[in-house]
């Protein structure tokens, strides 16, 4: 397999070779016996995935005046987040039964659920090896871990949550907020302390990961509503199926209950006719359009908390790449 | 559910209070907003493991001359490796399709193979949490990750290698050492580590862990051999199924090959009658009795080394409980 990084860091080589040097961190510290499997985890961490949780933290690693010294930090810090980010991914496909990711088939698919269940397990011990060896103090590392807790609490309360018909928008943004938000403010944050930012400094960059973070779960949400299976690369309506409801059908839910809790009633026996019918009153309802505005007012904080940061080179690159990201279509 | 450890700590006050206390401490680091969640993990915690590792952590504190004060970091020591085990366990529990532990319905069984997923990972992370909290330094950190490693590249191992019928002793004897083994080092060594024992006498605590992890999952598929589901709380005979030959089997089939070969080509096809058959060739083989031996060995090794440490009440239980544990028959 050829190392590359995603085509979408083509106009920023500075970062396109720092991504590089991440993943070649992850590689180094896979070191398995048994050659098959080494070279099943490495082929995942060269899959081709977007890289944004490192390139964030690379990038707000500008935000201070550390010493270039700190670059092997920072890219140290990254690599184990994006290691973090692997490990729960291989767990998300064996939850939600995906076939491919990033149009490779999944671990689980190739080797089966067991193998991706122990591989997401070294892959979080990786994680925690990457960060222990090069992490400044057991503090940062403590507040590391206690923010991945954060995310598998994201994760687990969103299960518990599955086939609640009465969730509100609340329940879903406080869920989104530990799934996703959470990992992009830690990048952030973290890349932002590596450089020696000040404490107001680094807690906007804190501020701006959350909020990337919730914008961007909630325009994958919306676009879940908008393609088909072949744009995103993942089943769409899949959440649906598995009970998880997200903002476009919960403000469609709030707007048609009537119509609609009898039909989620249903769970896992929704047929494809059902589906084509709740997408109708999402459109109908404006489910989708009311999601998006949500996304642009977390965008617009977003976009806030950066204009905060101090001025340069990484701050316009952080200004277009989140605007990208956020105005995205697939 | 009321709060106990295992009976076989009746003997051993001071040892029974001390594990009621890493209890009570990993117990303090489950704080999930969604109440239910955190009783379903809450339950787990207290759900009547033997604790031996933790045991282990604790016994082995009194190595060197540490202070009181080193009294809590030990109990956090012992609780982050107890939380590994549980989220191993969880995760095993999945992987291995078993309804019950310790009598009681598995986290699967109860909530789904989802939540058991992020429950486990969930733990993981805990266990970091709690070790970065208190773990003496970074190295120290590090030291733990890369052990964690180890025990997953084991079963990771141990998955690759299933059905194979080449497999030799030597091989299963590498694939223990990582699975089993290496937390029991890993639980002595910290143990002593924190009581500031001297170089050599940790590196003497490694390998008496290491033999006791050896010998002890020696025993633990010697009597899958010789239990059944009752005395041993899980089905017997299920790693067979599963392709997991253990060391009865292998001696077995170096003895009988063709006979054997072509009963294990079934896999997963095995009947009960077939099973028996094959339990009949390890008796008739004296499959039982040669692996006895080889745990025997192990346990010679661990007194041993034992032996090489430190007088104390603390070496007299741990000679107690090794021994007690190593000749067990359930």
């Amino acid at each position: 397999m050829q190392v590359q990084v995603h085509p979408m860091w083509e106009s920023y080589p500075k970062i396109k070779a720092d991504l590089l040097s991440v993943l070649q961190m992850v590689e180094s510290h896979v070191r398995i016996h048994d050659k098959n499997i080494e070279s099943t985890i490495r082929d995942l961490i060269y899959s081709g995935g977007k890289l944004l949780r490192p390139a964030y933290t690379l990038l707000c690693s500008q935000i201070g005046s550390a010493s270039s010294q700190e670059k092997e930090r920072s890219i140290a810090v990254a690599a184990a987040l994006e290691t973090l980010h692997m490990a729960t991914l291989v767990h998300d496909d064996v939850i939600d039964e995906a076939d491919t990711r990033h149009s490779n088939p999944t671990i689980h698919t190739q080797k089966g659920n067991q193998f991706a269940i122990y591989s997401g397990d070294y892959l979080f011990c990786v994680c925690f090896t990457i960060l222990s060896k090069h992490a400044s103090s057991l503090a940062h590392l403590e507040f590391n871990a206690r923010s991945m807790e954060k995310i598998l609490t994201g994760e687990l309360d969103q299960l518990n949550s599955r086939y609640r018909t009465v969730a509100s928008v609340k329940d879903y943004l406080s869920r989104i907020s530990g799934k996703t938000a959470q990992l992009f403010a830690v990048s952030c944050y973290s890349g932002a302390i590596t450089s020696d930012a000040s404490r107001r400094q680094a807690v906007t960059a804190w501020n701006m990961g959350h909020y990337i973070g919730m914008a961007f779960q909630i325009m994958d949400d919306v676009l879940d509503f908008k393609g088909d299976s072949q744009t995103l690369g993942k089943p769409s309506m899949a959440d649906i199926r598995q009970g998880i409801y997200t903002l476009p059908l919960l403000y469609a839910m709030k707007a048609k209950p009537n119509v609609l809790h009898p039909l989620l009633a249903k769970k896992e026996a929704l047929t494809e006719n059902d589906l084509m019918q709740i997408m109708e009153i999402v459109e109908e309802t404006r489910g989708v359009e009311k999601a998006q505005q949500v996304a642009e007012k977390y965008t617009n904080k977003a976009l806030k908390a950066l204009a905060k940061l101090p001025d340069g080179e990484y701050k316009r690159t952080l200004y277009e790449i989140t605007t990208n990201l956020l105005h995205r279509t697939v």
